[in-house]
Order: structure tokens, then sequence, then C-alpha cells
């Protein structure tokens, strides 16, 4: 999916939210539990509830890895739901992935060939040769991080490096990379006053921000300094969306609260167009 | 596994070398494609000709994630057949996790408790609770990234944050962590001279150190400055000994790499005993 094509999907759908996908099985509902895949008919419940209200769905890989063998097939029975269903979706593996070249490249395989996912994210400790061979992926996204949503965030993102906090020197060294077109940033909600300087480095990318709902983002404050005129935003929901009722109307309260971010965010989108 | 208990495996065998299990379809030889599983095969007869020249398996994630399921499969099989038949070798996750701390929960139940996995690399960029979750684990040990051994390892790493290199500052702030006695980090053996300044910070720690062979570091030069009076050290090879040999004869080949490397060791061991 080229980045055109995700701008367009989130003017159609007046929407650049995305649905974390973190199925745990002691909080998904008990009556699913009977069933012989669980964690796919969380998924595929969650997904066909919410599809026309998100852009993207961002399946958590740690979720899936805990359950072994059994969590990958779930992982690879979802990614194929949705692109056999919802083409037009935009697919992140929230992996964190990061390592030497050779071993990069082998990751790139697994989520952009074997999974077929449109993007995954990573780590940027190990620097350039770490990310370059996620990057040379036609139509695929790389998405780094840079200043995220958790607590130990400042012990080293923030640190001051020759005059800069580290995650800027991430970002500004990062767009020397070869096929750093093809890079999407990971900003924590948590932060939204961050979003000014971030936009200064990186105006055009794409961020993909978590941090909203569960852990206490406000949309609004992101939107304000975040947007670029592609919209520029993909916001990350999971926990308040996909637990918020753990009854057999899970799917139909994840669709309530998906629908509560969305229409907040077409009326962010419709006044943005106006302007 | 204690750290005694691995220290008391490297004077027994007089090794500290770790074996880095990176099967790659494409460089396994020809004869083994033709069984159900050749990387599980390749892995077993790897593991049967050297486990006792090496102390530790280092298995690479990516590499069976490239093969989806059925490398989820055979990555399972790998280690439980490492801990049913060599239960006294140390098994590593070469993994690079690391995320908010509910998904690094997740994370270390996949490596700890569903593939029993002795230890786990993880990156340090997200800081404290994306790390803590793993340190949680009794007798199971977490190897953060410190100063890698790949040429992006200069992009931030080295950077100079409140008057040192960041990757000083990684591992000091990390000693501050709870249960941070069970923090190994990765030392790469392309910088010897680096292991003088990392041992006055960590003095006492296990360094995981790649870059022996294939990538050009030199193990007389590590052990020299990085040595402790545990040995302290686990020196990881993966290509130039599992891919010494194309043909049938890549186990026997493999083994014969490994003991140069032992003997190697054992000549280091032994002078260090003599002081």
């Amino acid at each position: 999916m080229t980045t055109q094509q995700l701008h367009e999907q989130i003017l159609q759908k007046k929407s650049f939210l995305c649905v974390g996908l973190d199925p745990d099985l002691t909080k998904i509902p008990q009556h699913l539990l009977e069933t012989e895949d669980p964690i796919f008919e969380f998924n595929k419940a969650i997904i066909d509830a919410t599809h026309n209200l998100t852009v993207g769905y961002k399946p958590n890989t740690a979720f899936f890895e805990a359950y072994g063998i059994k969590g990958w097939m779930s992982l690879q029975k979802t990614i194929n739901y949705i692109n056999e269903n919802y083409p037009d979706i935009f697919t992140i593996a929230d992996a964190k992935r990061g390592d030497i070249g050779n071993t990069s490249s082998m990751y790139a395989k697994a989520f952009f060939e074997d999974l077929n996912f449109d993007s995954v994210t990573v780590a940027p400790y190990m620097g350039k040769d770490s990310v370059e061979p996620f990057l040379a992926f036609e139509n695929k996204h790389t998405i780094m991080l840079a200043l995220t949503s958790n607590e130990g965030a400042f012990d080293f993102q923030t640190l001051n490096t020759n005059g800069k906090e580290l995650y800027k020197q991430v970002l500004e060294t990062s767009k020397t990379w070869k096929n750093s077109e093809n890079l999407m940033y990971v900003v924590g909600a948590t932060k939204a006053e961050y979003f000014t300087e971030i936009r200064k480095i990186v105006p055009d990318s794409f961020l993909l921000v978590p941090g909203i709902g569960a852990q206490g983002g406000s949309l609004s404050e992101v939107c304000k300094y975040g947007m670029n005129d592609m919209v520029g935003l993909l916001v990350n929901s999971a926990r308040a969306i996909i637990y918020a009722s753990k009854g057999t109307d899970f799917a139909e309260k994840a669709r309530e609260e998906a629908l509560k971010v969305q229409q907040e965010m077409a009326e962010i989108i419709g006044l943005k167009l106006q302007v």
C-alpha cells in the first residue's frame, strides 16, 4: 500500500484510527475459550465489527508469540483474514525488531513476504544497517521508534546528545538512510507538546501514535500539534476498544468505542478541510 | 540456570564458546532439503557435533520467523532438543525484543516459559519498564544490547550524552533497575578496545560477544580486555562454524571449526588460571 492510498482511505472513512490487536487469553470473553482458536475468533469478531471505522490494524506480535506455535498460527490467520476480506486496510506488525543487516533481512522477509503485512515496527538502537533491509521493500513501510509512550522513554530517548535529544537525532539521522521515504515513526500520544518539534524534523512522514485511551493521551492535543496536510497520523487504540466488554457483546461494544473515536476524528478532519 | 552453573560449565569444558544457530535454507547443505524439517535437522546435527565444545547455543529468531509457522516449529523443536539432550547448555533466544511493560511481559512469557530458554536478548531504547518484566524471572537472564558489532553501532550507541557515550549511559542506568543482577550485555568483538571502559562499569556481568569469525573480531584481544574472574564472556560464532561446509560433512566440519576456537579458549583459560 502506498501512503497516497492510505491518505485516500483516511479521507474516505473520515478516520485515522488504528486498532491494536493485543489478544490476551486472560482478558478475552470466556465463551471464546471453548472455540478451537480463541485468539483468532476474538480478532475476527473485532475486525468485522470495526473495519469501516478504522484504517489500520496493528497485531502486537508479543501477544501471539506468548502462545507459541498456536499463537503464531493465530497471527497468520488474523493477517490473512484482514488481507482477504478488507484489502484496503493498512496492516502493522508491531514487532519492534532490529538486528545486524543479514538478520534484519530475515525479519523483513518474515513480516513483508511470509505474513504480508504492509508495515512493521523497528527499534533504532543498532542504526542504519539494522533498518535499511526493511526499507528496501517497495510499498512496504518501516515504522521506527522515535519517542515512545511509556515511562522508560525518558531513560534514553530524551537524553541530550550533542545539544539535542536522542529521539531528534534518531529522526534526523534516519532521513539520510537509503529509501528513507519508506519510514514512518512511533511517537507517543502522552507527550503532545513534543509533536511541534518532531514536525520540524519530519514534516511529511506518517506518525504512528500509541498512548490514546488506556495510556491516557489526548486525541485533540495530538492532532493540534501533529497533523500535516496528509493528516499524517495513525492513532492507535487497543485496550480501550478491544476490551470494552468481557461479555458476549464484546464486538458490539468495541464498535461503539471505535465509533466514538472515529466521530471525534471525523470532526477534526472536517475542521481541517474547511481551513 | 544460574551464572555459577554457567561458570562451572565453562571451567569443565574449557570453553566459553556459544554457537549461533542462524539456519538459512539457501545456505544449508542441499541434501537436508529433502527432509521434512531441514532447519531442525541442520541444527540437530550441528548441536550433536559440537555440544561438548560449546557452553551455549544461540538460535537467532529471525532465521526461524522468516519461514513462518514451519520456522517457529523448527525453533520449538530445536530448543526442546537442546533442553532434553544437553540440559547443561546455556540457551539464548537472540530475539532483540523490548516494548512497553505489559507487552514485554508477554515476550518474557514466550521465551522463558513457552520455549524455556535460559536467556533472551533485548533492546534498550524503550528503557526501564521495557526490560524489567524480563528481569523478574528467577534464574533467567536478560541480555541487553550495549555496544553492537555492526557498522550502525556508531549511529547512536557512541553518541556523546551528557559527557559519556550512550552505550555507557545504557550500562550505568540499567544497573539501577530491579533485579539487575539478571542482566548480561551484548558487546561486539569488533571493538576490543572498548572492553576496558565497559569493565569499569559492569565488572561482574557476563558479556555476550558477537563478531568473532565472519564479522572479523579477534578472540585474544577480546579476552585481554574483557575477561573477569568468572571468565565473564560468552563468545558467539555462527557463520564460521555452522557454514564451514555445504557438503554432507557439514557437521564434522562445524566440529572442526568449533574445536579450533575451543582450543584457543582452553589455552586462554589455562593461562588465566595460572595467574
